[in-house]
């Protein structure tokens, strides 16, 4: 039999995954499920995109430009401006989803034994494209007591090795919903420059930020040009998670005519989803501002439903749409199953990512969850108290 | 400044990308060009591809199944069956194109160091995959003189190390336009299971066959269902480049749980385009006999043409849209930059593909170009006159 490569057997599952079998065997066994799980948004996709892919005139499909089209970046320079992220369209490389430019600038920048330092707990999935490209994740512990706020300049720069090329940070986070301040942004810049390193900001979850505080973006800060990375996606904003477009921003030229030649290897990006996405630049500000409120919403929903559980903590999330809970068990991927198998009030259950898997230090995190508040302010409330009576008859 | 990945200033560009700007600046001085380079079929893509797109009913735009939507991989199956291609649906892993596969393909059965060994001339982009994931071509080279058929079963086995993982052959052949007899596919079996290789088939022009050939794909060979996998595409098929949806298929299991992996880091293949590529399995056979009678002209008008300028070579394609050259001139890479910096009948000019960038020998194919004869008839004959016109005039 020929042979699986050592990084294929390295490559590690995510977290969410895992539960799918016993997720499908609940249905099978009539059970119905709170998803609590996903980063799928149950919100409608802007109509203007969903109009512009059925009004298309397209006779052949070909393909577009490796770096997407003109048009669309063009646009897009436009939306990153009134951002205050003053770029051109010569700085921006159209991705199959903010996945796509992830590996797209882990292989332009690291080879196989570099470090990247990201702040845990991360988006699981920073681990997966890092095992393909044979990358080292570093992580900067962040704590639940403190909100996952950045640990001090000296922690952070005590992870530095000869080896470390890269910071990355998610803004706001995934998993936690932690928003980072101008000042902690000032903070990671100071270190990139000081060290010679990238620092990137996966910012998918841009316009989702609560209670009045703006996104300060990496980009704002002029004296990093050359340092700084975005990653960024249509996914989460316009709730077009199937449309994978993406893109990979950056003023460092030597960095874009690197990251172009692996996009030309792949040829294209998604021509029916450009123009979704380009015309999905059109959406009106009613759109989000419709959009926040209900997220808003429901995590407030969420946030004092929890709070009436004993012996939780929550990290209330200042934006995307995930917070992390530690509960009073030992090991959540164990209970999360338990959840699916064996627990359910009137026919009803929860599923729950259990947190490990969003944490590359071992035994971290095997007490907390992650809670996507993607459903209605009713599932909500009544997927919380599904949990809190299983937490009553859970037993470790 | 932050630095750029020992693989990434590795990556090559490709063959004909290098020429862009060259058209690009004639375009500007207002000449024309017929694109002899370029594997972007004119065809239009079938109908109801295109009305399962507009007639769409999507209302969030949600991520699929990162393998691709059982109803898509259900139909595929059944496609594949009409080809004598004996699979089910969980043979089947939907990928961003034929690009997608290859990625995941290398990843998942080679580490850095480890060898593929590929038939040469071959698709340029094999070399920057092998060069993402620090895999070495070691090409097994073919010879005009044979139309570029496969070597011996000697010369094959000479190439194979122990650091060797698979062979990974076009068929049929983008840049030759060969296509493997059953015989040729029976020894290549043969020597993948002596030596626990994977057999690698990119069988992406499948459809494009002439002259009452019929292809043999590795998948009929029984015998060999753990070593082998098909890379395939809608692309070129149904015209469908654009869509960025293509497939890898297998029977051995730990390949495709392996291969999952990486599709779940990615999380989903481009929504939209995979209702076009279903409804796309509906095409009429009237569609297929109309394009293949379109291009087996194009291919004779092309072949008829060429061979009434002397002192060249031509192998004459088999399958595919693609045929080699050998032109008497030294270096075709600047044969064809001087066609579109210098040369020109009544401010038409053409824009070939230097074949050069299609082999890994350094030094071999230097006289050689690689035409896609993806123009209509008329276009053609004014391409290869003006061809005929420049080897005329120019100096090496
Ligand atoms: C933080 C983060 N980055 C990137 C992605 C990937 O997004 P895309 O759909 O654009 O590939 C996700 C998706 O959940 C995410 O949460
Ligand atoms: C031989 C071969 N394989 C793969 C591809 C990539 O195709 P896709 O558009 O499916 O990524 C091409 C495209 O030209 C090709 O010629």
């Amino acid at each position: 039999m020929p042979t699986i490569s050592k990084k294929g057997q390295l490559m590690p599952q995510s977290p969410i995954r895992k539960l799918v079998p016993y997720a499908e065997d609940a249905i099978k066994r009539g059970k119905s499920i709170y998803h609590l799980n996903i980063g799928q948004p149950d919100i409608k996709t802007p109509q203007v995109a969903l109009d512009a892919v059925k009004n298309n005139t397209i006779e052949t499909l070909s393909y577009s430009r490796s770096q997407g089209s003109d048009e669309y970046r063009e646009k897009l320079a436009t939306y990153y401006k009134k951002h205050q992220i003053n770029i051109t369209l010569e700085d921006i490389i159209v991705t199959v989803g903010a996945s796509e430019a992830l590996q797209f600038l882990f292989s332009s920048i690291m080879d196989p034994g570099d470090e990247v330092i990201i702040p845990e707990p991360f988006y699981a999935n920073y681990t997966a494209f890092s095992t393909a490209s044979g990358v080292n994740v570093v992580p900067a512990i962040c704590d639940i007591d403190d909100n996952f706020a950045l640990p001090t300049i000296e922690a952070f720069e005590a992870l530095i090795t000869p080896n470390t090329k890269a910071i990355l940070i998610c803004n706001p986070g995934n998993p936690t919903g932690y928003l980072y301040s101008e000042e902690e942004i000032k903070k990671l810049a100071k270190i990139a420059i000081k060290h010679d390193l990238y620092l990137v900001a996966d910012e998918v979850y841009r316009e989702f930020v609560y209670d009045g505080a703006t996104h300060y973006s990496i980009l704002q800060e002029e004296n990093i040009s050359q340092n700084a990375v975005i990653i960024d996606s249509v996914s989460k904003r316009y709730s077009m998670c199937g449309a994978r477009v993406g893109c990979l921003i950056s003023k460092n030229k030597a960095l874009m005519q690197t990251v172009l030649k692996f996009a030309q290897a792949r040829l294209s990006p998604p021509t029916y989803a450009q123009l979704a996405s380009e015309a999905a630049l059109e959406t009106p500000q009613s759109y989000f501002d419709d959009v926040i409120e209900e997220y808003v919403e429901r995590r407030n929903t969420l946030i004092t439903e929890l709070q009436k559980i004993e012996n939780i903590k929550v990290a209330i999330p200042k934006g995307a749409f995930y917070c992390i809970v530690e509960l009073p068990v030992k090991n959540t991927d164990h209970f999360a199953q338990w959840l699916l198998e064996d627990f359910d009030i009137d026919g009803e259950t929860v599923m729950v990512a259990p947190a490990a898997g969003f944490y590359s230090t071992p035994g971290v995190g095997l007490n907390q969850i992650r809670i996507a508040y993607v459903l209605k302010k009713d599932s909500l409330i009544k997927a919380v108290n599904i949990l809190k009576q299983a937490l009553k008859a859970y037993k470790d």
